[in-house]
Parts: C-alpha cells; structure tokens; sequence
C-alpha cells in the first residue's frame, strides 16, 4: 500500500507519456490506445499538473489538435493535461484538527468526498495511549478508505513523559514524522528521541498568542543547530498573523520546513478570523510560487478551522481554490 | 441597486488604491485609514483580481512590506490584493438549473453561502407565464440578498408564441438578456424581437445529442450576418463534449459571446459525466487565459449538474477552483 516515491512515479509518467504521445502521433481514432484505470494509469495524474507547465501544455495542446482533427476524444486533452515537464504540485492534505467535530468514520467519508487522501491524524480520532491493537484497526480503516496517515499532531509535549509517549505513538502508527508543540526545555531531549527513532519533529507554530512559538522563526531560531531531522510545520495562518508573509517563511526556513497547515484569514492582524482559503488576505499565489520555488515536497494540510460543525461546504471552496492556483 | 459598470468601478478602485498606496507611504500604524464596509470599498475587491496581475502585485507586497515593516496589519498586503491594472477578473454567477432541486429560498441561501451574486432564473423559479407582481416579489427577495438576476434561461423556443412569452418574460424580469433555444426556424423571428425590444438572445448549445445546436459553430453560423444583439451563450461542458476547445470557441465567437455556462466533464467524448471543476479534462487555465484575452465582460455563471440533490459542496469546489486559476 506504500506509494511511489514522487519522483519515481514522474519519470515513469514521463516516458509513458512519450511513449503515448508517439502513439497519437502514428495513430488514427480507431487504433489509438485508451486510457485504463490502472494505478500507473498516465492519463489520471491530474494533481502532477502545476499551473506554470500547465500553460506550456496548453500551447502543445492546440499544436495537437490542430495535428489531428479527426482524433475526436480526450486523449489529446488528457495527455497533454498531465505532461509533466520539470515540477509538480503538491500533495494534499488535511490536519485532522479540521475534523474536531467528527468521529473518524465522517471524516473519512469527508476526505473521500474531496478526494483529499493524507491525513494528520489528530488524537481525538486516535488517543496517544492507544494499544497497538486500537491502532492498527484505525490504521486499516484509512487504508481501505485509500487515506495515508503521514504524520501525527499536533502533539503538546510539556514534560519528558509526554515526548515518550509521542514518540513511542508515533513509532506504533508507523509515521516518520510528529508534528508538535515540545516545551522549549524539552527541545534538547526531543533532539535525543528524533536521533534515537528517526522520527522528524516538525514544530508548530501558533500566531501572536502563542508564547513559546508564535512565528516560524521562534522555533527556527531554537532548532537550527539541532540535528536537521528537528524542523518545522509552518501554519501559514498563524504565520501571518503574526506579521510574516507565509510565502516568505517557506523560503527562509526550507531547509527545515517538513509540513504545512494551509488556512486563510481575514487579515495581517492578531484577531483575525479563519475563513474559506481564497478569500482571506494570504497571497496564495505568491505562497504556492514559493512553494514551487523551494520545491517543497511535504504535503500540503489544509487546516479548516470555520464552520467547524458544518465544515465540508468551506473545505470544498478551499481545496478547490488551493488546487486552482497551482494549476492557474 | 444597479451595479457600477465594471470599468467605472475599476477607474474608481485604481483611483481609490493610489491615494490609499501614497496614504501608506506617508503614515504610521496610528493613523493608518482603517478599510471600510462600504460598496465602493477598494479593500473589498477580491474578485477584481486576476492571476497575472496578482503575481504582479506579489512583487509589489514584498517590496512595501520591507519598507514599512512596522505596520503589522493587513493593509499593506490587502492594497496589495486588491491593486488593478490592466485587467479585472470575471464575475461569478448560476446558471438556475443547478438549483433544479431547491426553491429560491434555498437556493438563495446557497448562492450566499458561495459568495455568488449573479444568477439566470430559470423557470422552475419563477414561470414564465408569471404575473408582474408574482415576478416583482421574486426580484425584490433576490435584491434584499444582494443577488442580481442577470438574465433569464434557458428558455426552449419551439413557436412564434413561445418567442413572445420570452421577451414579455424578460422584459418584466428587467434583464436586457435571453438565455435561449430558438427553433432554427424561428431565428427570424427572434431577430425581431430583439430588435423591437433591445433584449439580446444568447442561443446556447447543448452538446452532440443537440440536434440543433450541438456546439458554438452551429449557432454562430447561423446568426453571424444577424443583428449583433444575436449572440452565444457557450455551455463550455457540451462544446467539449462535442469535441470542441473551449478555450479556442470563446476566441473564435468573442464578437457575440454573451453568456458562459461553466463547467467540468470528465472527458471530451458523448458520454463523459460532469464533474467538480478543475476534476475533469478541460483546461482551465487556458481558458481563463482566453477569457481575458478577449476581455470577456459577460459573467462566468457556473452551471452544477453533479450530484443535484446534495450540489453545494461541489459547487464550493468548482467556485473555489475558479477563482483559483484565475489568480494562480
């Protein structure tokens, strides 16, 4: 069930598609191949586009129309919809803070509605005592639902006994990665634990009220020296909130930036307010530019904080809007 | 309650936006003018935005932003969303047949939960053989919810008394446009109409199992030598469908493109089935990109036809995806 590394799967999808490409080109409507549904399937890559080769692609498409009138279907459109020239987009994903409201059986049915399919997954749908039983059973529910639990959190660790405990939870989910909230003077010991398990400790930050990690260079500052496996998720809501440009923080920290909390808000302002991505004050295109610019290979997790008790009608607009300015 | 024409409010907005930029320049946090509620506010015009000029603006931001590091609220970067320059974006609408389901209470509720003001009644929402009083009491429910009803349709045509209860219809609704299907026969006729009362026919295509008008080219071939009030309203899904690019039909017929339907399928064949925009096979992008090529100052109503008992959060996804390639 373990996907293809990324780049394994754009080389593959590369040579598919020139393959393909070749075979329009020799071929006539009757014999042209058509695309299955398989897992490698070149024509179904959709999120592989990003919004600068799509508009490459856009001008080959014409040239291929125009090359073959008589074609008459997708083929065409969906080859050259899913070229993949030398970037792709991001995958995404959802904080599972976004599901506080809903068992993990809704937030499941949720997920496959906005065909999201990585999950941060959130202790209210799996608690940090849990047995490696209880675990394993959630675990196989998200796997036959097609959902990959990438990461844990966000985790407050604010004693020695906390950081075990995410740790060892971290260890029997099967992730590589935490994302949490280690006091500053637990920081040290957490160095020890990532050093000991692998394990990346991505830190989170929490805006202007929060007094340990308000910003990303809060927890920058604190980690740089630290083994490189100690580093960042970047809430770019928070961010900005407290007075920093998202699109500017993923630059500065990327050596360190190992996940994303995608949000909007109304304003660079303290109290300002949750609302649908796209119509907040974050520079989305600015901040997905930054994103390609670093090449940035983390998911990307929506976060949706509005409506909470109603929120899959907010979360569609966002994932939309989010999908539509990679591709733009 | 008429709306400002568009380029009136893009003079005013770029009139507004310098002064309040030199304002910036010149004043500390304190003094900073707070944006507004007001109508005319240039904090508030988000879907003024495109996604060349956004990106232009980005570079704008990050320039202020380093020069007024104390400011610490929005302002900086929402004058920065909010900068016009060459062009604007496009305004959002429904087409009425996505709410076939829901009466116009409900689908007025949906309509602003989108943030969507712009919508062509369709029948089921008001008859056509409604009285002036029945129809004055709909408008005004639609005004006091800030929606505009900006034409009416699609109306089937398939008589002389037909074509009559049309424009009578559209001249109690009070729109100056007709979303229709007249007989092929009865275009003449149309062409009348519209010349004795100033309302223009957008005739719309319905795809290949259209007998008659299956795509964009077999209306425009028709009315090309009538009266320019004829026109087209492009169904961007049927004309794929039919084997067409959308993003070519609106360059080719720009000179009587009056109304867009706007949508997503799956593949350019038949039998392909609707689905969220951005899902399926057209290129967005490129057509956005061919929309401001041809300075398309009509309205992009979204036409959801997927899953209609239960739309609105598809209709979030396809309303946010557009929104994001126009400014990705």
């Amino acid at each position: 069930m373990e996907p293809i590394h990324q780049n394994e799967m754009l080389k593959q999808n590369r040579n598919l598609l020139n393959l393909f490409v070749e075979s329009l080109l020799i071929s006539d409507n009757s014999s042209t191949p058509q695309p299955s549904a398989g897992k490698f399937n070149p024509f179904n890559l959709s999120n592989m586009n990003t919004r600068r080769n799509f508009l490459q692609k856009a001008s080959f498409g014409f040239a291929a129309a125009a090359a073959l009138p008589s074609l008459g279907n997708a083929l065409t459109q969906q080859a050259d919809r899913n070229a993949v020239e030398d970037e792709a987009s991001f995958t995404l994903g959802f904080a599972g803070y976004s599901f506080l409201k809903f068992d993990l059986d809704k937030s499941i049915a949720m997920m496959k509605r906005l065909a999201v399919d990585h999950l941060s997954i959130k202790e209210f749908h799996l608690p940090l005592n849990s047995s490696q039983e209880t675990i394993d059973a959630v675990k196989k529910k998200l796997s036959d639902a097609g959902i990959k639990p990438y990461t844990v959190g966000v985790i407050y660790m604010r004693s020695k006994e906390a950081v075990d405990q995410a740790f060892a939870y971290a260890q029997k989910v099967g992730v590589n990665m935490i994302v949490g909230v280690p006091n500053a003077d637990l920081l040290g010991y957490t160095e020890e634990k990532v050093k000991a398990t692998n394990i990346r400790m991505a830190i989170h930050n929490h805006g202007p009220e929060d007094k340990l990690y308000p910003s990303p260079k809060d927890i920058y500052d604190r980690i740089k020296d630290m083994d490189p496996r100690m580093g960042l998720c970047i809430d770019i809501g928070h961010t900005f909130r407290a007075g920093v440009l998202p699109e500017k923080a993923v630059k500065e920290y990327k050596s360190r930036l190992f996940d994303l909390h995608i949000k909007d808000v109304t304003a660079m302002a303290k109290d300002a307010k949750v609302i649908e991505v796209g119509r907040g004050a974050i520079n989305f295109p600015a901040f997905v530019e930054a994103l390609e610019k670093i090449n940035y290979s983390g998911v990307c997790s929506i976060e949706y904080e509005k409506d909470m008790s109603d929120p899959l009608v907010g979360m569609a607009e966002s994932i939309g809007f989010f999908k539509g300015v990679q591709m733009g």
